[in-house]
């Protein structure tokens, strides 16, 4: 079994998080990890494979630039490894265009791809997350590009979650086909008249803002200027609501009892809407897995984006997203 | 005193429930209110003027075209009894395009507005709201509309929570200036280099969709398609993680039991959350004060309705916006 390489200097807490990580991960799940980055930051790798690489890209960083003046960067290295066959996926908590250039100039687009997309998945209280993409690789997109989301989309939410033909969505201010902006009426107009067989997916038609966490649909596309902010909106309201309520749970000392038996049984919930569940954003349209978790990943952040991104190997997820957009 | 005109005749849970709020704050707040909409359905109005309208704009019904041709809608002739200056405002949960055709088309445009925007406030636990505007009116928009719709939440947000100068933030994905669409980047250089006196709030640049539920920013500028999936999105997301929360207080026995504690001391936080606290929407730019609540309103949300419009009349916002946007 190829290892997962984890870019170790990614992240805003830093290597130590990252290593801690990639070491649960390896141990639990069985999984090898390549840790890519500077031996000395990385400290005691736990057994685990180290490849040096030399240079970092930080969070801040012009990612277009930093990608090709930085060529023994964690991040490069890491998307390297994949190309080479010396790792099975590549997996980067930190700078997201600089993972998002990476895996483009290293691992490159599967044929046919316009635009690779970041597919996001959108915790769902009960039910299946709902993938959304693109995320925010694209801040301009053209319709046929988010036609191709959807076949990208389908075919990620059928190898990851095991659901045939999942119900594809567009994201609009409204539901009937001439709402919204030219650019989703155009799109409207391919996805219902296009072959659904191809799609992979069924087209359900327009949904709302309302429905990205909900069960009424699978996949939503969308293009990547929305998509990162719906998705933003919806990080931030529900760490909002989690510390409000947190804050509700504390603040007597009746609360605080009756706190001992609820936080228990809210612990499951916190978990499902927690984003370091998910294992991160996977970049969609690459020749390779590539996944791209939160810049604030914690341990268990690490530890879920490597399983993600053993199991997307082990699924297929290139060959499937690859046959998506060959139709 | 002038009457507040409310919609008789909008909102999905019928005729009664707008009927009891609008009783309910006429009683309570002492603010006289006209209902508009046919007399039978009203019921008794408890004391309250009718103004009989024989004809009613659905929920799902092409807005531009029924404006048009209902001439004695509910809602048409709710907006004239203000241009007529039979009323001070009107209130509407009704057809939201409906309302917004009606009030553009009876009380006009306000001089120099290039297009209304929708403002809607988004709440912020333990914190003024955020408004954000253009929360739909405005599928496709331009820089220099977006530049106006920043002067009208700024007068808007300064008239109705009293805070001068406030922090007016562009949204977009990413807080450089470069980041974003083409869209955001041109009202970007418009809002930075023009004349913040004229703004009438402070323009702190770009913010992102984690920012519109938290204290970092006042009043958030967007295009109506990008601000609508937002709100719809944080607006799901408060729906369902309440119900959530609410579920695992009453999984158990035990659950139940702690929740005669906690859940009163949840109460305001679920209202400070709840949007029909916030008394609906206001369309901004049009020569009246036009409150759009939502379908859904309750009897509470047409009180909160009514209070907001008759503080809005109180406190001259439509010439505050005026002023705004004469610059």
């Amino acid at each position: 079994m190829l290892p997962i390489a984890v870019d170790a200097m990614g992240g805003d807490l830093g290597p130590p998080e990252i290593v801690a990580g990639a070491r649960q991960a390896a141990s639990e799940l069985g999984v090898p990890v390549l840790l890519v980055g500077d031996p000395d930051a990385i400290g005691d790798p736990g057994g685990l494979e180290i490849l040096a690489a030399s240079e970092v890209i930080a969070m801040g960083e012009d990612a277009a630039t930093s990608v090709r003046r930085k060529k023994d960067a964690s991040v490069v290295r890491a998307a390297e490894t994949v190309r080479e066959g010396r790792a099975s996926a590549m997996v980067s908590a930190g700078n997201t265009g600089a993972a998002m250039g990476s895996a483009l100039l290293r691992m490159g687009r599967l044929p046919g791809v316009s635009r690779p997309a970041i597919a996001t998945p959108i915790p769902v209280p009960g039910s299946l997350p709902t993938v959304l993409l693109d995320a925010g690789a694209n801040a301009e997109c053209q319709a046929a590009w988010l036609v191709q989301f959807a076949q990208m989309g389908a075919a990620y939410f059928t190898g990851r979650y095991g659901v045939e033909a999942p119900r594809v969505g567009l994201l609009s201010i409204g539901e009937e086909p001439g709402k919204g902006s030219p650019l989703v009426k155009e799109t409207h107009a391919l996805l219902a008249d296009g072959d659904s067989a191809g799609l992979g997916g069924r087209f359900i038609g327009n949904v709302e803002g309302n429905d990205l966490m909900s069960d009424r649909v699978d996949v939503v596309v969308t293009d990547g200027f929305t998509g990162n902010i719906a998705l933003k909106a919806l990080e931030g309201a529900a760490g909002v609501m989690r510390d409000a309520v947190f804050a509700v749970l504390m603040s007597t000392d009746e609360a605080i009892k009756a706190s001992e038996v609820l936080l228990p049984l809210l612990a499951p919930l916190a978990a499902e809407l927690d984003s370091d569940t998910y294992g991160g954003a996977l970049l969609l349209g690459v020749d390779g897995v590539c996944i791209i978790s939160h810049g604030s990943s914690s341990t268990s952040a690490v530890v879920n984006a490597v399983r993600v991104a053993h199991d997307m190997v082990a699924n297929d997820l290139v060959d499937r997203v690859r046959q998506a957009v060959k139709g």
